[in-house]
C-alpha cells in the first residue's frame, strides 16, 4: 500500500509527529492531489490546543492548500464543468459533504451551519487517509470542488490562505457603501484580508485596530488608511480614535476579526448609530463578555451579524480575485515565510506566538 | 389666553397635577387638536420614574392620540395629499421635527436616530403649550403629519397604541417568511402587537413568553400558539420548552419585547442557527448583561437587530390596519380600561404594576 | 417484472393512453410511492401540446403528487432528519437532481436554474420508470426530497397543487409590506395562490383580474377584495380600475400569474413609482410584447423580477402551511373535481378549456 | 436690482442667448452661488430639444454645478452640521424642495419620485431668479442642500459631473458582488462612472459597450477590460461578445446607460440566469421595442430594475469619493474642454454630437 508523509497531532498539546500514512484505494471520482504549499493559520494552532469540537484526533492538519492532480481515478469536473486532469494544478474547498440535504441546507439556506458539514484537515482524521494539507498529497473524496489554479497564483492565494473566504463571507454580511467609514478589529489572515477587501469594495477611510506593529504595517500595503496598536492604546483612547477620524459619528461598518470577546463590544460602541458590525472572529470559546442592550445596541439600532465559516461561493471568488491581476495586489505585499515538513511544530509556534505575518509548508523543502 | 386642562409631570417621581395649560397663538400652517383618547404606556412610567434622557420637565406626558382637529390656522394635507378640515378625527405622528436635512435622515437613512428628532409627550415641554396627549388638547405645530382616522376605529387604534408602530419596525427588521416559528418575548404593548402581526405575515407557530396569565391569555386571542409564564417556568425551562416546539431547532425568530436585559440574551440562545433576532424591548437602560460571543453569536451566524422607534411609514401602517376590517381582529380582543384626566396617576399606578392589558385617558370622563 | 398502470403522452396532441408500465428494481435509497391523488394542471396541458423544451416523450405527466410509501429499499429520511418507513403518507419535490455542484447552485445560489435539474412527470420519461403522477405509483429516485404528508392533508394540498410553491416563490420575491395593494394578474392555480399568500403576507387591499367568473369568485373566497373580468373589461378600464382602487398611485407590487404577454406590461403600468412586479406567468413561450422602456420602466424606477421554478425551501413552506390549521383556509375553498386515470383525456380537456378550477387524477376511481 | 450674465434656452430648438438676469432679494438661510464650472449634460441638450417634462421656459440650463458662496443671509450649514461661510467652496444638490411630507418620500421611501420634486436648471426657471448652472451665479434657496468642495476638487468633480450620482445610485441597485462579471452599456458620462464604480466595488471584468472610439479609450482607463464598438459590431455578434467573455453565461451584471430602447432588451438577452439588469439610460422617451417576457425575463429568473435620478446619499458619496486620492483617480483621466458663456451654442452643439467627452463651461473665460 501506498504511503505519503504527513504531520500528524496525534493528541493535545503533543508535539507534531511526522509519519508516513497510507492512502486509501481512490473511489470512483475521487483524486490524490499533490500539496505544493499549505499555510499554517490560527485554527492549527487551536487544534493542537484542543479548542475545537468534534476533532477525531489523530489528524494531519491543514485545510486550505494548493497542489498538483497526481492521481484521478473516475471523471472530474470543475463547478463550471470543465473536466480536470491528472497534472492540473488545483486548490479545493476544504468544505466537503456540505450535504444540501438538510433543514439548514436547503431551507434556511445556511449551509455553513449544516450539521453533517465535514472539513480536510479539522474534522476529517486519519481514518479519512491523508486528509489534511500538512501531507506530501491529500485523498481528495468524490464530490469534492475542486477549481484550478495556476502554478503562478499559487503562493499569492495561500497569502490570503484560509483567511481570505472567510474575510469575502464577512465583508459579503457587511454591504459596504461606496466611500462608507469601515473599521476592521484584528490584523490577522481575516483582518488583513478584511482590510483589502474593503478597499476593493470602494470603502473610504479604513482603520485596522491590531497589533504588532510589522502586521499593521502589512495592513497598510493592503489599504489601511489609519492603523492604531492595541498594545499602545487602552480601549477608550482606541474608540475616542475611532470617533475622530469618523467625524465623530463612528464607524459605518466594523469587522471584528480578532479572537477576543471584548473585541465584540469594543465593535459595537466604535460603530455609529444604525451601522452594522460583523462578527467573524470569536471561532472558538473564549468566555462571556458583558454589553449594554439598550445602550451598546438597541438605541443604537445597530445590525449585529455573526458569521460562520465560508461557503463554495466566497471559495470561488477567493480564487478568481487571485486570477485577476488588478485584484490581487494587496496579498502580494503579505510576507511569506515556508517551513519543510520537519519543521512543522517550529511553524505552529511562530503562528501562535505571532512573531510572522504569514507562515507556510512546503512539503518540497 | 386661552387654557387647555391638562395633566403634568412637574418634577420626577411627584404626583402628576391638573394644571390649565396656555395654548400658544396658532403658527400658519398648525392646528390645535382635541383629544378624544390617549393610551397610558410604559413611557409615562419612565418619564415619571425619570430615566429617559432630554426630558424638558415640567410636562405632559402621552404621545400617540386621537381625537377631532379643533381648530386649524392656515391650510393642512394628509400624506397623500387629500385636504383636512376643522371637525375631521385625526391622529398624528407623535415624532415631529425628524430634520431630513441632516446626515443620519439623508445618507444613513435612519430617521429614528435623528439627533433633531422631536417627540410630543416625551421631549416637548410646557414651553411649547399643551404638547402631550394627556390633556384636552394639543397644540400641533407646523409639519406634523396627521392622518384622518374615523372615530369608529380610534378605540381599536389606542388598543395598539405606541406599542404598534413599534411592532411594526420590529417585525420589519425581523422579514418573517412564511410558516416560520416566531418566537415573543414579552407581553406588553409591543409584545402583544408582534403577536398579532407576525401572524399577519405568515408566521406558522408562535410563541409568546410573558406574564402575566391575563396578557398571556390576550397574546392567545392576538394569535399566539403557545404561551409559557415567567414566573412558572425558570430560564432552562423556558429555552427548553423553546427548543421542544421547534423541531429541536430554536425560532426562526425571536423578537425581544421585555425591558429585562436577561431577556437579550435568552433571544440569542432560543433561535436557530442564522436566524434572527430583533431587539426592540431595552428602551431605557437596565444595565449590563453577559453573553458568550463564540456560542451566542458568531457559530449561530445569527443576525441581532436593535430596533429604535419608529417612523412615518411604521405609523401610517398602523393606521392602515386599524381601518382594515380583516386585519384589525386582534387588537379588538385587548382590553381596555379608561381613565378620567383626574384618575392619572391611579392610570399611572396601573400601568406601572401591571394589572391592566391597556389603560386609556378619556378627557371627556 | 412488475408494472403499474399509468397514463401516457406518447406524441405531442396525440390522445393519452393507458399503459402498463415496468417498474425498475430498486436502487439502493429509492422508493415506490402509491399515489393517491395528482392535479391537472397548465404544464401537463403544455406537454400534450409540445410546448416545452427537453421533454423526452413518451412520458406520464404529473409532477407534484400526494400518496404512499408502498415500498423502500435502503433508508429513507425528510429533511428534518427522521426516519421515513413504508406505509407513510408523503409528498415530495418533482424537482430531483438539482445538482448542487454546479456554479448556478453554488455560486449564483440560483439552483432553480440549474442546468441538471430534473423533473418529474416533465423531463423524465418512460425510461426512468414510472415517473409522472398519472400512475399507480412512481419510482422515487434516490436523494429525492420526500415529506411526510398526514392523509387528512392530502387533498387540501392537492387543491394548491404546484402552483403553491410557484406561488410561493413569486411572494417571497414581490417582499409584500404590511398593508400594501397588491394586485394579481390570473386567476389560475398560481393566481390563486398568490391571492391567498398575499394575504397571509399582510396585504391590504388585493385585487385579482382575470377569469372566468367561477374563479374569480375563488378568488374572492380565497382574500381578494376586489376582482375583474378580463372578458368584461379592457385593458384601459382595467388599469383605470387599479388606479382608482389604489389611491390614484397602482399598485405597490403585482403578481403576473396568466401566460399572456400582453400582462407583462399591463402589469408595469399598473404598479407605482418604485413598486415591485413579479412575471411568474410567463412559463411557455407566446411571443413577443411591446413597452417603453422610458415610462414604464425607468421612470417608474420598477423593480420587475422574473420568477422561475421553486426549490425545495417553498415546497417544505407549502406543506407546512398545509399542515397549519390557521393557514390552510383558503385552499379549502377551491372546488375539486375527481377523474379516474381513464378519464384523464376528459381531465386533461376541462383543465384546457377552463371551466373546471382544478382537476385531480385520482387513480382509486 | 442686481443682474448676472446668463445662457437662457427662451423657446425649444432656439438659440441659447446670454442675458442679464436680475437676483432676487435673499430669503432668510438661502444665498447665492459664483459658478466656477458648470459641466454641459445629455440633459441640456434634451432640454433644448424639449424632450422633458414640466421645463417652464425660459430657463438657465446647468444643473450639477461647483463654485463659491458669494453671499449668504442667515446662516447655512452642511449635512454633517458644520457652519458654512461666505467664501467657501462648495457644490449643492441639484435636486431641491424633495418634500419628505408626501407619501412617496415617506412611506416608499422612494425620494426621487417625489411629485413635488424640483431641479435647479430643469424645472425652476426665470421665475425663480438665476437658478441654472450657465450662469455667473445661481441663487440657492432656502434648504438647498450644500456641501464644501475644496478648489483642488472642483475640476475632478465636474469630470463625473451630474452622471456619477446618477451611476452612483445605479450600482446601488446593481448590488456587485466581489470578482463578478459587469457589462456596462453606453460610454457616455453615465456609462463612464459606472465602469469606474463598478472596478470600485470589486467587480472582476468590465466588459463596456458603446461608441466612439475615444470615449471607449476613456472607458479603458476608467476600469474597463474589454471595449466593443457598437459601430463596429452588430447586435448580434455584441451579444456572442459578451457571452464568450463570460464563460458562456452572460453577465452578471448589466447596467444600460444609452438612451436608446433597443438597449434594454440587449441587456436582459447579455445576461446570466439570475442576475440582475439595471436601467439608467431611458432618461427620455425614445419609444417602445419589443421582448419576449418568456425567454428573456420569466425563464431568466432576472432581476430588471428601472433607476431614476440620485438623492442626496448619492450626491454626498460622490463628494466623498472625488475628495479621496485613492478613489478619484478614473475620473482625473476624464479629458475635459471649458467653453465660456458666449460659446455655449458651441459647447451645447458638440454635446449633441459626440466629439467630446465631457464639456465644461466656465464663465470665467
Amino acid at each position: 500500500m501506498r504511503t505519503v508523509r504527513a504531520a500528524v497531532i496525534s493528541e493535545v498539546e503533543r508535539p507534531i509527529e511526522l509519519r508516513e500514512v497510507p492512502v486509501p484505494e481512490l473511489e470512483r471520482n475521487s483524486a490524490l492531489i499533490r500539496v505544493a504549499l499549505r499555510e499554517v493559520c490560527g485554527t492549527d494552532v487551536y487544534l493542537h490546543q484542543g479548542r475545537l469540537e468534534g476533532v477525531p484526533y489523530p489528524l494531519i492538519p491543514g485545510h486550505v492548500s494548493v497542489g498538483f492532480l497526481e492521481e484521478i481515478r473516475g471523471s472530474l469536473k470543475d463547478v463550471e464543468g470543465r473536466p480536470l486532469s491528472e497534472g492540473d494544478p488545483v486548490t479545493f474547498l476544504d468544505v466537503h459533504r456540505t450535504c444540501f440535504q438538510c433543514w439548514h441546507c436547503l431551507v434556511a439556506k445556511a449551509s455553513t451551519r449544516c450539521p453533517d458539514r465535514k472539513v480536510y484537515g479539522i474534522t476529517y482524521g486519519l481514518d479519512d487517509g491523508p486528509s489534511g494539507g500538512w501531507a506530501e498529497a491529500i485523498y481528495l473524496k468524490p464530490k469534492t470542488r475542486i477549481l484550478r489554479l495556476e502554478e503562478q497564483y499559487q503562493e499569492r492565494f495561500m497569502a490570503g490562505g484560509c483567511g481570505l473566504p472567510t474575510a469575502i463571507h464577512a465583508v459579503e454580511r457587511a454591504q459596504i457603501e461606496l466611500n462608507e467609514f469601515v473599521l476592521v478589529l484584528g490584523s490577522g489572515p481575516v483582518g488583513l484580508s478584511a482590510v483589502a477587501l474593503s478597499r476593493m469594495k470602494g470603502a473610504g477611510k479604513i482603520i485596522c485596530i491590531g497589533a504588532p506593529n510589522h502586521r499593521l504595517k502589512t495592513a497598510l500595503d493592503a489599504g489601511a488608511d489609519v492603523i492604531l496598536n492595541i498594545e499602545e492604546a487602552g480601549e477608550r483612547e482606541r474608540q475616542q480614535r475611532v470617533f475622530e477620524e469618523t467625524l465623530g459619528r463612528g464607524a459605518d461598518v466594523t469587522i471584528e476579526a480578532t479572537g477576543n470577546p471584548l473585541a465584540v463590544v469594543q465593535a459595537m460602541r466604535s460603530t455609529r448609530d444604525a451601522g452594522r458590525v460583523v462578527v467573524v472572529g470569536q471561532y472558538t470559546d473564549h468566555g462571556e463578555i458583558s454589553f449594554n442592550p439598550h445602550s451598546d445596541l438597541n438605541r443604537k439600532h445597530l445590525d449585529v451579524l455573526g458569521c460562520w465559516g465560508s461557503d463554495f461561493s466566497h471559495f470561488h471568488r477567493a480564487v478568481g480575485i487571485m486570477k485577476d491581476e488588478k485584484l490581487c495586489a494587496p496579498w502580494e505585499s503579505i510576507p511569506l515565510t515556508r517551513f519543510s515538513l520537519e519543521q512543522c511544530n517550529e511553524a505552529l509556534d511562530s503562528v501562535a506566538t505571532g512573531p510572522l505575518v504569514k507562515a507556510l509548508i512546503d512539503p518540497a523543502l
